[in-house]
C-alpha cells in the first residue's frame, strides 16, 4: 500500500513545479494533484484551498479532540531551474548517481515531504487508530516568497489549531550530522529598476550627455556595503540581537572544517561582515544580496549602447529582532534617496518576513510557558534521530528563511520542530540539486520512530 | 541601369548582416553579394577579401594613373537589433513611414552607401571617361571593432595608395543642416568578468560568508567614475588636448537647442563630467560608458541566488590625443587593481581605436602640408552641400568612432573627408532604426555634383 519512497519522490520530482515562472502552471498543477493523491492515499481528508495565485493543500487525519495534534508543512513548488546548460541530466527527469537522486527539487521540499509521508504510511499501517491527529499543508508560494500565505492564514486559522509545527525544509551539515533547526532568517526583497534615456542610445554618438542608468544602478548599489563588510543602510542593524551562549556552544559541536566549507564554496577568500566568522555570518547575521542584476546588451560580442534602463534584484536575510517590513522600508528608503537626480527611480515587488527563533528545553534561556508536548517532541526527536543516524542533532540557527515559521507564530500561536534532511551538497536553488539516499532511508526510520512516541505509543 | 536608391536600399536592409553574433552568417554574405553586384553594375572591378572574420569587399575603377584617386568607405555590417519587441515594425523588413524608411542599418551604414553609389552611378553614366580613379573598401566588422583591419591593411596598403578617404559614416543634427565631421573619438572596450563561488549558492543558506560577484562587479564599476562625472582612473586624461577656437565656434553654429537635445533624449537632467556642456561632452570630451551588465536571475520573479559570476561590457571614448592601446591598459589595470581578493577578475576581448583629428583648409590650425586635392575636396564638398541643402555644412567633430579612419592615417597615410548623413532621430545602434528619404535625395543630388566637381568636369 505504501510507495517506495524512491519511486514517489521520482515521480513528485517529474512535475516542474516553478512557481516563479507562470510557464509552469501544469508542473504546478501536477506537483499539487500527487501530493494530495499521496495524502488520500494516507487517509486524510483533502482539501485544495485557491488562493490569488498556487493552491494550499489542506489535509486533515481527525480524530479523539484530546488527542495531540500536529502541523506538518511542507511546499510542493521549486525553485526556477536555469541555467539549465549547467545541469548534467535534465532538471526535471529524476536520476540516480553516487548515492543521490538528482533533480529540481528532490532536496527542496519534495525530498523531505516523501520521508515525512512513507514514515507517517509505515506507522498508521501498524497502527491505524494511532492517538495523534495529523494536519497537513501543502503550499505552492514558498519559492517566491509565500504571498498568499498570510491571507490564507487569516482566513483558515481555526482550522490550523495544533500543539506544534512539524518542518524539514532546513539543512543539516552532513548525511550523518542531522540539525534540529532553531531559528530561521527572514526576507525584505524587492526589484530595483533605473530609467534613463527615453531609449537606448549610441554610447558614441549621445555618450558623455545622459547618466547611463548601468551607472547610476551600480553606483547606488555599490553604496549599500560598506568596506568592512556591513551593510550600508541606517537603521538596518537596530533590532539586530546578540547571539545565546548555547548557540555558540552548539556552533561549536559542527563537523564541518573552515577550510572544509571554503572549498565546497570555491572561493579564494570569505568574505563577512565585520563582528562574525563565516559560520556565523550565514546564521547569526544579516545579509544584502543581489541576486539578479541586467542592462544593456547580454548577447555575444559587443553593442556599443547606453541601455534605456537597468534593474537589480535584491533581497535582505533578516535576524531576530530585525522586522521584514521595517527593513524592506529602511532600504528601499535609502535607494530612492542615493538615486541621482539624471535618473529616476521605481521599486516594485516588495516581498517580506520576520526572523524566527526557538529555544530548546532546558537552556538557560527556554521560555517558562513552553508545552510540555512541545518540550517533549523535541526530546523524541532527538531520540529519534540518534537512533537512526548515530549522532545527537546539533541545535543550530540556519541561514535560510521560510517565512511562514513567523506567520504561524504570530498568528496561529504556533511554534516549530525543524529538522534539517537536505545537506550543503545538495546544490539547493543551483543546478544539479540532488538528495541523499542514505538520509532518505534513515530518516523515513527515525520519524516513522518520532510519530509513534508523539502519539505516546 | 541605374536602381533606384530606395529599392536599392531595401534590397540592402533586408539582409541581416549582424557581425556581431555568429548566428547571422547568412545574413552578413546576402549583404556582402548585394553591395559587390552593385559595384559590379557599376563597372567596378570586384575583389573579396578573406578575413579572419568577415570578408572586406575591395574594390576599383582604373584610369589613368595621374587622375586623382578617391577611395571610397562603408561598411555592410550592422549593430544587433534586439530588444526586438521595441520595434515598431520587424527589424529586417523595410518599411516607409514620415518620409522615412526603417530598418536596422538603414542609416548606419546601408543608405549612406546607396547615396554614394546612386550618385556615382548617375555620373558615371553621363561622363562614362569621368578622370577619377575610385577604389572602393566596404568591411563587416566595424559594428564589432574592425577587428580584421589592421591586418588588412598591412598586406594590402599598396593597392590602397589614393589621395583622400571619402566617407558617410557620420552624422549631422538635421535634415536641413548637414555637418562635415573634422575629428571621431577613438574607442577602448573590453568585457570584464567576476567569479565568485564555483556554483549560483542559496542566498540564504550561504548568504554572508561569500563575496557576491555582482556585488564586487558593481563596487569595481562604480569606482570608474568621480561624483563630478569624470573618469577616475590615473592617468586617463593625460593626453586630452584642449578643444580648438574655430571649433567652438563651428558648434555655436549647431541649430539645435540644448532643451531640444534633453527632449530627444528623454532625461530628466543631463550628466557631463566636470568641464564640458552636454554638446562638448559627445564630441570633445572621453567617457567611460558600460554597455551591458548581467549577472544572476535575469527572469520573471524572484530567485533568491548568489550567482557564481558577473559579467561587465565596458567601452571608452577617445578624444585627440588619448591612444587606444594606452587608455585600454589603464583601465584594464586600475579594474584589476579593484577587484576585491575575495573574487577573481578576468577581462577579455579588448578593442582599441585611437581617435582621429583633421582641420579643415583655412584655418588656424590647418597644416601646413594638407595636399591641394584634399583642400580642393572640401571646398567643393561645401559647394555641393550648399547647393542640394540651401546651407553651408558646420565643420564638428563627433562622438563616434570609426577607428579605421586613424588606421588608414598611420597606415597609409590618408586623410578622411567625412560627410554625415544620418540624424540623432535615426535611433542609430537602437530600436527603430530609420534614415531620411529627404537627405536620401538631396544627398544623391550634393554627391553627384561634388563626383563630378572633384574630377575636375
Amino acid at each position: 500500500m505504501i510507495k517506495d519512497p524512491l519511486e514517489a519522490l521520482s515521480e513528485y520530482v517529474r512535475c516542474p513545479s516553478v512557481s516563479a515562472d507562470s510557464t509552469y502552471a501544469d508542473g504546478l498543477d501536477a506537483a499539487r494533484s500527487f501530493a494530495a493523491s499521496q495524502l488520500t492515499a494516507l487517509g486524510f481528508d483533502v482539501e485544495i484551498v485557491d488562493t490569488p495565485k498556487h493552491p494550499i493543500i489542506l489535509a486533515e487525519r481527525g480524530g479523539d479532540p484530546s488527542w495531540p495534534c500536529v502541523l506538518i508543512y511542507g511546499h510542493y513548488d521549486v525553485q526556477p531551474a536555469d541555467p539549465f546548460e549547467l545541469w548534467e541530466s535534465p532538471a526535471f527527469e529524476p536520476r540516480i548517481r553516487n548515492g543521490r537522486i538528482f533533480a529540481r527539487g528532490a532536496a527542496d521540499n519534495k525530498g523531505p515531504q516523501i520521508v515525512h509521508m512513507t514514515a507517517l504510511g509505515r506507522v498508521l499501517e501498524k497502527h491505524p487508530d494511532l492517538p495523534l491527529r495529523i494536519k497537513y499543508l501543502i503550499e505552492g508560494e514558498e519559492e517566491i516568497g509565500s504571498p498568499s500565505f498570510k491571507g490564507f492564514l487569516s482566513k483558515y486559522k481555526d482550522r490550523l489549531d495544533a500543539d506544534m509545527v512539524l518542518v524539514s525544509d532546513t539543512g543539516s551539515p552532513s548525511p550523518e550530522q542531522l540539525v534540529i533547526t532553531t531559528g530561521l532568517r527572514g526576507l525584505a526583497g524587492f526589484e530595483v529598476k533605473v530609467k534613463g534615456p527615453k531609449s537606448d542610445l549610441h554610447s558614441g554618438v549621445h555618450g558623455g550627455s545622459v547618466m547611463n542608468p548601468l551607472q547610476a544602478l551600480m553606483q547606488i548599489c555599490s553604496s549599500l556595503h560598506n568596506p568592512d563588510g556591513r551593510v550600508n543602510v541606517p537603521g538596518f542593524y537596530d533590532d539586530v540581537l546578540p547571539v545565546y551562549q548555547w548557540e555558540q556552544e552548539e556552533l561549536s559541536r559542527l563537523p564541518t572544517t573552515l577550510n572544509e566549507y571554503k572549498e565546497f564554496l570555491g572561493v579564494p577568500h570569505f568574505h563577512c561582515a565585520e563582528g562574525y566568522t563565516p559560520f556565523e555570518a550565514i546564521r547569526f547575521g544579516p545579509t544584502l544580496e543581489f541576486n539578479g542584476v541586467g542592462g544593456g546588451y547580454q548577447g555575444e560580442g559587443k553593442k556599443t549602447v547606453i541601455p534605456s534602463e537597468a534593474f537589480a534584484k535584491i533581497s535582505c536575510r533578516l535576524v531576530p529582532n530585525q522586522r521584514g517590513k521595517k527593513i524592506a522600508e529602511l532600504v528601499m528608503q535609502t535607494i530612492s534617496e542615493r538615486c541621482p537626480s539624471s535618473v529616476s527611480v521605481e521599486i516594485t515587488d516588495p516581498e517580506m518576513g520576520d526572523p524566527y527563533l526557538v529555544v530548546p528545553p532546558g537552556r538557560a534561556n527556554t521560555p517558562e510557558d513552553m508545552s510540555p508536548f512541545f518540550a517533549r517532541a523535541f526530546e523524541r526527536a532527538e531520540l529519534a534521530i540518534e537512533g537512526a543516524f548515530g549522532t545527537k542533532p546539533i541545535y543550530l540557527r540556519e541561514g535560510g528563511s521560510i517565512p511562514i515559521i513567523s506567520d504561524l507564530k504570530d498568528v496561529v500561536g504556533l511554534d516549530s520542530l525543524l529538522i534539517g534532511l537536505f545537506t550543503p551538497e545538495d546544490n539547493l536553488h543551483a543546478p544539479n540539486e540532488s538528495f541523499h539516499l542514505g538520509i532518505l532511508e534513515k530518516a523515513v526510520g527515525a520519524f516513522e520512530l518520532f510519530f509513534k512516541d508523539l502519539a505516546g505509543h
